[in-house]
């Protein structure tokens, strides 16, 4: 493959709401806006179309057919080549989709470190991974778990392919490492022990966090929770805390596992933010009326709105920042439209930034806030706030103060 | 009202399981079975049928459109009468159910003595409470929450409501006393600070737990999650954790509420189970087409074996037991149906039981699960559940083992 | 009551996207746009804020807790102050809200005649009903169906009842008259007979079509399909084929029904139309996180621009148009949220308009549908569509044509 | 590949409901019941296991890993070896999983007529196709639709796949023809013209019908609704209708396409029933708690049960029949497991046809659905079945009688 990958795509600009251009963004500009966002190599790179009915359709051009390390290295400057146009500074990785297996582990080892020995160098200064993982859900051998499958084999195994993933995040550069168990969970309780299997999860994540320590990466860990393997952010933070392990991980929240969970993503965030677990957001979205992932990038302002009210609150992301773990449709099979659909993701993200910033300077939202919360700034909310109002004290001020008065509500009807 | 409330209907016998018999046992048998099953008072004589688009459709013959005292007294003796022909040896009840409210708190208290007064009589020495609890959620004040609320007010009120609600479980004999947080939670997120929120239900429910003991009740506190409030199982068990309540709090698990919350009841009373935190059931059903609670009684025999597996591993549930937080359909408008609905549930669950006793004493579950994770009973897998593998060590093992072998697995095709 | 209902609301006006006013229009400008808006009575002035864990919250101060004929008129006075203030010149209502049940049915028509005619003088010369109904559901008579009841005389009931709701309609000047079929369907099909009850309902709609005609009532019919009842369009449109009252009726599309059913509202509406059966639009929204009708506002701009591009294609609704079936939430209750929901509904509707002109002014986005359906606009086109392409022929073709040549795509990602 | 296919498998024997055999019926008695059950070729045989997070994980023995003729030759030998010892008469199959795709469609249709022929030869006398289709959803070139695509070569293609496919099943001697539209419906609304698909989808069946009568093949054309393509049972019959094409196809109704509606699979069983549109049935089950199609076997027997009382009212199905439309778990990888599935999904059907018959001997289910009507057994029930009772007539006895008295209702609780 000889030349530019995107011959016909130039560098995106920003050229402001009024541009009818679709190669430029509208809201997102990078003079301004301090939006941590990554491309996420999976989707992009190693994305088919396929889906439970369909072959796949996408066959880029640069594509050869092969799972080859030759394959691999060019795949790899077509992903810096989009990075560099699109103008971001982070990606995302999964090991198994930068390089290819080999026939022992060994082998895959050395694979990996020839193609991330290239990407280090298309890196240049600049870009780094946002966070990198091992795929530990694609292969047969994980069919059962991969940290919690019955077989002590496949737990090594595991092990093995994360201690590399991990130094392989580390040597790139990479801020954050993100566990996601597509596989931990159960296909029927039946032939399941749970709590065996939650205790080796926790001992393999115990281990995790011993390596990263091992080798010097100061990389933030993050459990990205998902329904059916660990559930919910409550689910992987009570996990965390049972085992000890709150202190050495955080949270990677994806909006569309959110929503699959039956909450709304701003839901989530703010659920991760107020136990100090917000880490990193995979910026997608769901369809509304359809009950798997599919993955779509973000487009609803108000969501991004109130995502990113959360995300300032939080003192910004970072080390974390805003994956678009978002795919293009299955009929989507022009190269251009990688770049239409991140253009559209980053301007949308953009806009909830501005509207955030723009109700916060405002006020008016927190002042209402406050106000709500105002009868507990009294004597009697400082004692139970700080626990030393008992039943019986409490049941005294109920009998003297009597009915409590309605409290005047209003319906919040913002510029969003 | 004069003698009885059901003249028509005997004492509940067992019959067996080919008996015709309406009102008879089929599958349940008083004298075999230990199952510890409760009414729940709010549905059998305060539902109404009503729902949002319909007026109420139950008028029981007892009732005389008043919410008196005398009223609460006939219909208390009208339960009791249910009971003893159900051959139950426990109730549930809210506050507020049970007594009316008077025009302050001190007279709704007196209210609430007298009938629990007479409730104590006519327990005699073989019924108790399984549960108590307070009403928190229908009043106007609570619109915005009872422990959660933003006004301090409210607080003290649900306080003293609470309080009140202990006592009387006390002094009924009860042995387990519930939380469950109907209002808890919010309308929308731009108006409510979450974490504040929580941190005052945490100093709430710290302060029940010193009630108790200070009253000298020596009964379980159970919280109740449910989808929208204390989301779920691990987003309750999370919040007991994080604020240090863990060991004083065990949890009350409603199916219905499991599968709003996109699980199996199964899966939820497994899930407490294996956290130690499984205090008592409230076995009825949803509808799996339906979005919202529609609390019917239990009768599918397959998930009903599945939740008894998990009981009798747990050793049962007691002090906790079955309630039936279940209720007749808007259409059924015969007092008869009180206890055909009732018979059915605890056939269903007696079914259940006995199912589930066949395969343990069968023992090729178990025998199959326990063959599925023997690879763990290795020297290797001894190493890794004592946190003693770290991850060069296990790179090694995957590297000398090779591709892991793939598990034999079975359908599993019970005798249900 | 004397004088104003809403002493301290002005007459609402347009006072463009700057304004901070929240009793003023930021995009609706009545002076350019022509939407057909329409109040609901049941939410406005007779929603109580109850659900079915909590009791009403809602006591307007004019109301007296009696449901008495005098109150009936009082109400009815807002109700029209309420219109004028708002500045919209169309309601909607049941029957049993707007005047109170007599003893007997004739006192009942008798309590609405009285209450009919003050409607008739307070509603001027401008303003009229969008559409009457009669309410079906909430009476427990109505408890097993109304036209679909097993019981022949709910039925005749329910005839009369929709006869007079009819006649009132008429006599109010109402464009339209809807059939909402709250209790049409089943608790359980294991006492159901589906098919009897189907050709019950067809024959009472049949009659209702004949009687429409006898009083010279020239309204549109409109039935309003929801799941668990006329589950959803299509489902409504193949009962009025199978039926042969295609030609009499239309539909009402609710958008929180859709969206329970799965689709988008946007999807129902399109259904609708291509169907010729588009009448009318409840403009309301659900939770997308939540199984039940929470009868929102519409806020969601994007969703309100899909809408009303199905509407503009439609030639607009008349004699339909956009019904506001929706609800204060439960903690709102000052009379004044009544004006600043609405607004806000009737905002985003006007945006969602605007942007639809425009999308269609542009002309690109029906230039893309154009040129992705342009191979049909070929001979062989020409003879499919026509019926005339038999499958040996178009076997020839694919012969003669060989592998279908790819349909170039690109993302949609318009101005809105 | 020498010899049986499935070596360790005896032909599969009714034992009754004490045997412990994993390979033997323990309710379905082939000499006793008429279920006319099918397997499904596509799940059996060409089922890999993968998903969309992961690999194929199902390498039956004598799969060598190519697609070619000669492979698929000696997969229909195992098919028949199966399909023998299993006991039934029917199977199912999509053209391009019996036979790989060619060069061109001359090619492919080459390919398809030396698998066929063997298939013939193996089928014997006694076994044919339940149905036959063609897979219009996997190949790229349907990722717009087949009938509903906007490119003509498209519909062409599709035209004379679905020709070859209907010239084979009859020569198969199958018994029907399914169409499910697994493409048909659209990605996004604003890139879609809705109306002009549906009219082409019409053409496409009308000439299928067409060709259907040219060949003198007799079988059924089913159409197979699901949610995101044909919708719904009644979305298909309302296309049926406005079509013109209701009197020339029944419905293939699949019970985790019902589900995945949010109907139970017993209410789009009965709907088509009473519709006249009950062809065959696709007996499968989703995972209540998922919201994707999982094809599981069906084993909830209360389920199977009231599937099988609307099919003994429809006179059982033939010519169309219960085909298992059903696949192993990915986790399942044994061929020994392909049996025990199918034993069990037979099992359930045989237990829901057993109880169902008890259930019409006993009567008493019936002759409460009749009672529960029977207020319609009379003049006026009779004046309104016909059509001949006005809005005044009913208006005029709903005056006479007053009130309508309550339904005596009774919980059902049969011996399920």
């Amino acid at each position: 493959w000889q030349g530019e990958f995107f011959p016909e795509i130039p560098k995106i600009k920003y050229e402001g709401p009024n541009s009818k251009n679709h190669l430029a963004f509208k809201y997102y500009n990078p003079e301004e806006d301090w939006l941590r966002f990554s491309v996420a190599f999976w989707h992009t790179f190693r994305g088919t179309g396929g889906d439970p009915f369909g072959a796949p359709t996408k066959f880029w051009p640069w594509e050869d057919g092969t799972n080859s390390v030759a394959m691999a290295k060019r795949r790899m400057r077509a992903n810096f080549e989009f990075i560099n146009k699109l103008g971001v500074e982070f990606w995302c990785f999964h090991d198994r989709d930068i390089a290819p297996d080999g026939k022992t582990l060994e082998e895959t080892n050395k694979n990996m470190d020839e193609v991330v020995a290239l990407a280090k160098e298309l890196q240049g200064s600049k870009i780094h991974p946002l966070w990198g993982t091992a795929q530990l859900f694609n292969h047969p051998r994980y069919m059962h778990g991969a940290a919690t499958s019955p077989e002590v084999g496949v737990y090594a195994y595991a092990a093995a392919q994360v201690k590399k993933a991990m130094e392989v995040t580390h040597y790139l550069g990479g801020e954050n490492y993100v566990f996601w168990g597509g596989r931990e969970g159960y296909q029927t309780l039946l032939n399941t022990d749970m709590g065996k299997e939650l205790d080796h999860l926790a001992k393999f994540l115990e281990a995790a966090a011993n390596y990263k320590k091992k080798i010097g990466f100061n990389g933030t860990l993050l459990i990205e929770p998902k329904p059916r393997s660990l559930q919910s952010i409550t689910t992987a933070a009570h996990f965390l805390r049972k085992y000890g392990l709150i202190d050495e991980f955080k949270l990677n929240i994806e909006c569309n596992h959110a929503t699959l969970s039956g909450h709304s993503c701003h839901h989530d965030v703010e659920t991760a933010r107020i136990n100090g677990l917000l880490g990193n957001i995979d910026a997608n979205s769901g369809d509304p009326q359809t009950g798997w992932d599919t993955d779509e990038f973000m487009t609803d302002i108000a969501e991004a709105t109130k995502v990113m009210l959360s995300v300032v609150k939080n003192g910004g992301l970072a080390p974390g920042g805003l994956n678009f773990d978002a795919k293009l449709r299955r009929e989507s099979t022009d190269v251009e439209d990688l770049f239409i659909a991140h253009i559209s993701g980053m301007d949308t993200m953009a806009r909830g930034l501005r509207n955030a910033a723009k109700l916060l300077e405002d006020g008016s939202l927190d002042e209402l806030v406050k106000k709500r919360y105002q009868s507990f700034e009294s004597e009697d909310g400082a004692l139970i706030e700080a626990g030393k109002a008992d039943f019986e004290y409490l049941e005294k001020k109920a009998i003297e103060w009597g009915e409590p008065k309605e409290l005047a509500e209003m319906i919040f009807h913002s510029a969003l």
